[in-house]
C-alpha cells in the first residue's frame, strides 16, 4: 500500500497546538493538565475533529476522543497527550496525537476500507500536575474514587476543583474506563526525550517497555565537626558516605545490572552545609530503573549492602525510606514486530530500546496489545523550550505508524 | 615554686561570665562582638578588675586590659576573648581570660615579686561577626582604616556603627597597636574545640602553630538530563564529579599531605536538584589545611589535577575560585618548650599539636614569642551550648599557665 502521511498538515497542526499556552518570554509552553490553556486546546481539538468529519467527544476524565469507523466495530487506539509541563516543548505528547489524527486523515481521504474502527485520543493530565497519566488510568480502569477526591497539585489545589472549573464532575472520570473486548490495540508515537537514538544513529525506536523504577530517600547521620579541629581519621563525615556510595554506582551496575539499568543521585542536602564544618547529616535521593524487576531487586539489594558497609566505614547511621516501587511494563511482542517490520521496510535505522520515562502506553500494556514508537530528540532535550525533533524524523515516525495502522485495520 | 590556682574562683568567674547573653531556651550563649551583652560583660570585667586592685582600661578596639605591675616594665600578655558565636558555649575564649586573671590573682595574693608586668586582655570580636580577631589585629597593628570603615556583619550592619553604639569611635581602634619592644611574650589558654586530646588520652596540648588554610569554591558543569532516558554512559553528571573527587581525598592526603592535613567538602549544591533529574551543575566548597605552606601548595596542586582529570572523565566543565589563602603561623619554640616542661613537671600527659581553628594568638606569632595551650573539649564539641571541659582539666590547664607565667615574670 503506497500511502504516506502529509508532513505539511502534521507541521501545521503541531504549530497550531503549540500556540496554546505559549509564553513569548521563555518560549516555553504552559499547558498543564486542567489549566485554562489545556482546556482551550481540548475544546479546539474537538471542533477541529468535527470539521474534519470525525466524531468527537470528551469523556469524564477530560480525554478527547475522535472516532472514525462504525460504532459496533472494535477499535485501535492511537493516543498521546496534549498537556505539557510548565515551560515545556512543542512535541512532547502533541506529536502522538497529531500523528494519530494524520493516520485517520490519510485513510479518510483515500477511502481505505477498514475492518476495525480507529480512535485518536488526546489523553488528559499525563505530565503529573496531579500525579500524572490521569486520562490513561481512566481509560484503563485504574482510577480510584477516593484518590480523585483528595488528589492535589503542588499549590494545594484539589483535582476535583480543577476538573469542576472545566465542567467535569470528577466522579465521571470513573465512567471513562473502556471495555477491553471493544479494543484491538493501542499505539503511541512519542519523542524519545533522551539521547540514545541520536547518539546511536538510529531514526526509529521500537520500545520494548517502560522501565520499572524505585525511589529511595536516604539519610546518613554522622557528626558535624569543625573542619580544622577534627582530624580526618576522627570524623564521621556524612558527605563522604554519599560520595563513596556514588563512586560504587558504576560497579553495582556492572555487577548486578544491565545496559538498561540506571541509578541516579539527583538531590543531595548537607547539614549544616557550611564550608568550615564537616557535614553531620546528608540526605539524598536514589532513583533506580531497569526493564527487569529481578534486576531492580538485585540493584536495590546491592545498594543496601554497599550503603550499610559504607555507613560502618565512616561511622554513620544509615536510614532509608522507599518512596515508590513501580514494576516494569512490557509492550506486546506482536506490536513490536509490526512496528519494527514497517520501520525497516521503509528503510529506517531501527533500535529496540526501553523507555526510561513513563508514557500513557504503560497503562494499556496489561489490557490490550500495546506498541510505543520513538523518534529522536535533538540533543536528548525534552521538558524544555528547546525540545526539538527534526521534521524529517517526524515524517518517518508518522509513516511507520501509518503503515502499522493500515496493516492492523485495513480490510 | 609551690603555687597553684584556685579552681573555685576560676569556676565562679566562668559561671558569672556565662550568664551574660545566656539564652534559657537553647542554653546557648549569645555574646557576639559589640552586641549589648558583649559590651555589658566588658564593662563588668573592667569593674571586676578594679575591685581586685588591678588597673583596668578599654582600648579603642574594645579590648579590656587589666595590668598588674609597674608602668615602665615590659609586659607578658595573657589573653583570649569574651565574645561568643550565636548559641555558643561557656568556655570558648572565656577560659583564657579567666585563667590569665587567676594567674595575676595568685601572684598578687602571694606578693610574688616580678621582674615584668602582667596583662590580662579580653580581646574583642574574635569570633567573626565582622570578620573576626578584631582586638588581636588591633593590638598587633594589623588593622586597616579603610577596612574599619566598610566592614559589615551578616545583617549588613556596619562595624563602625556597632562600635559607635558602644561609645567606641572606630578610628581609635588604630591606636590600640602595642609597641613590640614593650612586650616579652603572649600566652593563651584555650579549649581544644576538637577531639584529639580526648581521643589520644592527653590532658594538655602544646600548640605548635595555627594551620594555614585555603578555601575554594568549585563549580562542575555537566548537563541536566532525565534520569530515566539518559543512559549511564551518555551522561555528564555533575554530582558524579564531586563524588569521585571526594573519594580521592584520602589518597591525595596520603600522597601529598601529613597527619596534620585536612581537606573538607562542607557544602554541596546541586542544580536542578530533583530526584528524577541527572544533576547538571554542582557547586561545592573545599577547605584545606596544613601546618606547612609547602604541603598546602602540594595539596592544592593535587586537588586541581584530580579535579581536571575527573571533569574530563565525566565530560564536565570545571571552574574554581580561591576565596582565601592564609599561611600557617608558628608558635615560638621557646614558649612551646616552657609550656611542655611545666605540663610534664606537673605530671600531665602532654601532646604537641597543631591548631586547626584560628585563635587570637596567631596575630602575635610574628610580633612576640607566642605560646598557646589547649585543654580537652568533651566529645570535641564547641560553638554549641553543650561545649564542655571537665573542671579538673580546667584546673590543670590553668596551673600549667601559672607555672609558665611564674618562670617568665617572677624575679
Amino acid at each position: 500500500m503506497n500511502y504516506a502521511i502529509n508532513l505539511e498538515r502534521v507541521k501545521q497542526d503541531i504549530y497550531t497546538i503549540g500556540r496554546y499556552g505559549y509564553n513569548a518570554e521563555d518560549q516555553g509552553v504552559y499547558r498543564q493538565g486542567f489549566s485554562d490553556e489545556d482546556i482551550k486546546v481540548r475544546n479546539w481539538f474537538q471542533s477541529y475533529l468535527r470539521e474534519l468529519g470525525i466524531k468527537a467527544s470528551m469523556d469524564g476524565a477530560g480525554n478527547v476522543i475522535g472516532r472514525y469507523g462504525d460504532d459496533d466495530r472494535k477499535a485501535l487506539i492511537l493516543a498521546s497527550h496534549l498537556d505539557s509541563v510548565p515551560a515545556g516543548g512543542m512535541f512532547d505528547g502533541v506529536l502522538g496525537v497529531v500523528a494519530g489524527l494524520e493516520c485517520i486523515r490519510v485513510i479518510q481521504e483515500n477511502n481505505i476500507p477498514l475492518k476495525h474502527a480507529l480512535e485518536v485520543i488526546a489523553t488528559s493530565e499525563e505530565e503529573g500536575r496531579f500525579g500524572g497519566m490521569l486520562g490513561a488510568q481512566a481509560l484503563t480502569g485504574n482510577l480510584k474514587l477516593d484518590w480523585l477526591e483528595r488528589a492535589k497539585d503542588a499549590s494545594g489545589e484539589l483535582l476535583r476543583d480543577a476538573m469542576a472549573r472545566c465542567q467535569l464532575p470528577y466522579h465521571l472520570a470513573m465512567d471513562a474506563a473502556r471495555d477491553p473486548d471493544a479494543l484491538i490495540g493501542f499505539l503511541e508515537l512519542h519523542i524519545e526525550q533522551g539521547p540514545v537514538l541520536e547518539q546511536t544513529g538510529n531514526t526509529i525506536g521500537v520500545v520494548e517497555g517502560i522501565s520499572g523504577v524505585f525511589k529511595w530517600k536516604i539519610k546518613l547521620i554522622g557528626k558535624a565537626d569543625h573542619a580544622g579541629t577534627a582530624p580526618m581519621n576522627l570524623r564521621s563525615d556524612a558527605f563522604m558516605g554519599v560520595a563513596d556510595f556514588a563512586h560504587e554506582i558504576a560497579r553495582i551496575i556492572e555487577e548486578e545490572g544491565t545496559d538498561k539499568s540506571r541509578l541516579t543521585i539527583g538531590s543531595v542536602e548537607l547539614k549544616p552545609g557550611f564550608a568550615h564544618t564537616v557535614p553531620g547529616i546528608a540526605e539524598f535521593t536514589l532513583v533506580g530503573r531497569d526493564m527487569s524487576e529481578d534486576v531492580m531487586k538485585a540493584l536495590a539489594d546491592a545498594c543496601r549492602r554497599v550503603l550499610s558497609a559504607i555507613a560502618r566505614r565512616h561511622k554513620l547511621m544509615f536510614e532509608y525510606e522507599q518512596m515508590s516501587w513501580l514494576e516494569p511494563r512490557y509492550c506486546s511482542q506482536d506490536m513490536m514486530n509490526l512496528l519494527q517490520k514497517h520501520s525497516e521496510n521503509l528503510g529506517f535505522k531501527t533500535l529496540v530500546m526501553p523507555s526510561g520515562a513513563g508514557h500513557d502506553a504503560q497503562f494499556f500494556t496489561d489490557m490490550v496489545p500495546t506498541g510505543l514508537l520513538f523518534v529522536p530528540s535533538v540533543g536528548g532535550v525534552s521538558h524544555a523550550p528547546d525540545e526539538w525533533t527534526h521534521w524529517h524524523d517526524v515524517e518517518k515516525g508518522c509513516n511507520v505508524l501509518l503503515q502499522s495502522v493500515l496493516e492492523l485495520v485495513a480490510e
